[in-house]
């Protein structure tokens, strides 16, 4: 393998912060790294060299994530997240092949792409793509088809912001507290005196490195409190998300610098608990995934608490997926249904602080800004997005009336690899959706 | 605790086999081992002397199992069984709280004891009654609900046996094939020159100990080669079921007497695996979970390879269980669809050889027979059973058209120490409501 390993106890939680990781050589290509021909996990028992342990230094290393997107409970513990007893809703197709010539630019190049070609340059597992809430594309490759499901990575953020904002709302937490004044352990962390819009915006100033060059970088020790498997002889570090989090300390002012960092999701996620009395794998039951009228259950992995990862642990299907974007599109009704409040979708759509925003940064995503964990474009359209690290996404025009979905496994844990060709990829589908009829 | 922990990996394994385990000290009843009352991984996170982790010793010890058996897949990597995107097929509810007061003597007792009293005296989880398809009695405690998930333990043997029947009666399966011929990597072991029907009947004769009190027993190492968790530095035994299959030796002749061994299960699921292209988990799926209008997705424990544990893994909805009874009852068909072949239920209800079954020496269970892995009462009800370690039960009573779904979390992993109760019982009820309109 050309691409060096992750230790094991990190490789989730590394893969889901926007970094860019040193990548050795020329990746190969979704062909060659698709997992269904690599074979990896098949046959009865899979050959030895072809079977991917939870124990494996590179579980979740190029090529082999590419399997492991799609098979994470397999791998680790995980809490269920029910659709209940009814039957799914039915979604209506009606699927227009012609949206594969759609073309656009990529940033920074000069010749145009397909829509069809950027599907296996941005290694997508599936994609699904709603207009008027009907779904007029739809595609998977790799270890996905419509009844798996996938790792959403960093989309988890937004779910558990969604669940935030929810919560906000509907006056359960009130955003202008102060973090330990509903989490008392955090008291004297760095998160302690932060407010909970800070929270849900991420401008905390925190000690926290996540520089995967340097061995003691706090996210190693963030990955080994929320890790499952047996610590080393001698460990005496925090053995969950919770304990860990008591121990990040501060590093300049709060609220003045958009700072991704997925503690703060975890943050969030215990403030959800303390307000709800819910995990946020209950609260996404009862609030979103029961009303959805999803196909599939979906889950969270968890620590070794129990909590579920709030900052990157979940997976669901990719038409479920799907009807979460539809859901913020109708304002949170489904047929005729108030189902979340159409005031935390507004807060999301409305977007957080530009220009704390603008400091952190990000030169493909100028004007931007974050808000209840969504990514706001603030273009023309009014678009946000969730975003995973590697190409997972969830695109949401409310002018178009479009929702993107996308589960994708690509080699570069940033998406700073796959934005060039994503972002036009997506306006153009939605521009050329709106003209249609 | 007064109870010795057990090796971690080899708690669940332990479990599964209806051996009596040696407990120091009268237990806690049910209500003082409730799990909900003795807070077991309540709180966000839950303190630190309430945790219930995997890697413990005493993860499935009396009484923290009683909090386990509802989240195997909270501690440990799983497949999942969908039932499919429609909606759970309705269940009437006529529930008789009369039965409560149906009373029964226990085997070897002189006094009776009522219905409702046998209950916490087997540390029942939850129970429902099925007469001719209509729940009559369900009742809940402990870790369980109706819409929770529990281990099936043993029970699952049932389910693997039952998926083996089935591809008998439809000529997948020759009953009468070598174990060799079918999986070539079990030839020279000692279920290589077995038929498939002496698998199906546990009457193979194996080298396999299975004395909790022989630290280098076989199921120490069964245990050991299933366990996600990292090996031992140095260990280089199997790493898997299957792996671990192949070094089990021969021991005796086969087909002479009935040896309750779970090596037996996970050889019928190598067998499923090789014939039908798909996993336990797979096949339970699509022949009878998707069919059985479900009101829950099921799962499987799997080991480092993806294998599902085909003699032990499977956990689902206790409603869900009884549906599968009634599956049975009603000779294979739902609706009047004949979902699985009746020619797979006769089979298991006509029972097996009576003698092997004898010689194994169950004092309990007298002229008892083990076909398709279920356990044939050959009562005059013809009723037959699936039994897990600690008190699961799927009983069937034709005659009666009672079905009765158990979970439960008796301390002593043993049939032997909730029978005396359980049996008599469960016919008691049979009675009753067949001579009620």
């Amino acid at each position: 393998m050309p691409f060096p390993p992750l230790r094991p106890v990190v490789g989730l939680v590394l893969s889901l912060l926007v970094t860019v990781t040193a990548v050795a050589a020329p990746p190969l290509t979704a062909a060659q790294s698709d997992p269904v021909a690599l074979g990896w996990m098949q046959g009865a028992p899979p050959p030895e060299d072809k079977r991917i342990r939870y124990t494996d230094e590179d579980y979740f290393a190029f090529p082999k994530l590419r399997w492991t997107v799609c098979h994470f409970r397999q791998l680790m513990p995980t809490v269920g997240v029910s659709r209940g007893e009814g039957a799914a809703r039915p979604m209506t197709r009606r699927l227009d092949s012609a949206l594969d010539a759609v073309t656009f630019t990529p940033l920074g190049a000069t010749a145009p792409m397909r829509w069809a070609d950027a599907l296996d340059a941005t290694y997508t597992d599936g994609i699904v793509v709603l207009h008027d809430g009907v779904v007029v594309y739809e595609r998977y490759s790799g270890c996905l088809d419509a009844e798996g499901q996938h790792g959403a990575m960093s989309v988890t953020k937004s779910m558990t912001g969604l669940l935030g904002e929810i919560l906000v709302a509907d006056g359960t937490l009130d955003e202008n507290a102060r973090v330990d004044a509903i989490v008392p352990e955090l008291h004297g962390s760095g998160f302690g005196d932060a407010t909970v819009k800070q929270i849900l915006e991420m401008t905390t100033g925190l000690r926290y490195s996540e520089d995967y060059a340097d061995p003691d970088a706090d996210v190693w020790q963030y990955a080994a409190a929320g890790s499952t498997l047996p610590h080393p002889p001698g460990y005496r570090g925090p053995t969950s998300y919770y304990d860990y989090l008591r121990t990040v300390r501060p590093q300049g002012a709060h609220g003045e610098t958009f700072g991704y960092r997925t503690v703060n999701t975890d943050v969030l996620g215990w403030i959800i608990a303390r307000r709800s009395g819910q995990s946020v794998a209950q609260l996404l039951e009862s609030r979103v995934w029961r009303p959805l009228g999803a196909s599939q259950d979906a889950y969270f992995t968890v620590d070794s608490s129990g909590t579920p990862y709030a900052g990157g642990g979940f997976n669901a299907g990719l038409l479920d997926l799907a009807r979460v974007g539809q859901l913020l599109l109708d304002d949170g009704r489904i047929d005729g249904r108030q189902v979340i409040p159409a005031a935390a979708i507004a807060r999301i759509r409305a977007g957080g602080d530009k220009a704390a925003f603008a400091r952190a940064g990000y030169a493909q995503l100028p004007g931007w800004s974050y808000r209840g964990m969504w990514w706001i474009t603030h273009n023309p359209h009014g678009a946000y997005m969730a975003r995973g690290v590697h190409g997972q996404a969830l695109y949401v025009d409310p002018t178009a009336r479009v929702v993107i979905a996308r589960f994708a496994s690509h080699p570069t844990a940033s998406n700073s690899a796959n934005d060039p060709i994503t972002l036009p990829a997506f306006d153009a589908i939605a521009r050329a959706l709106m003209v249609t009829p």
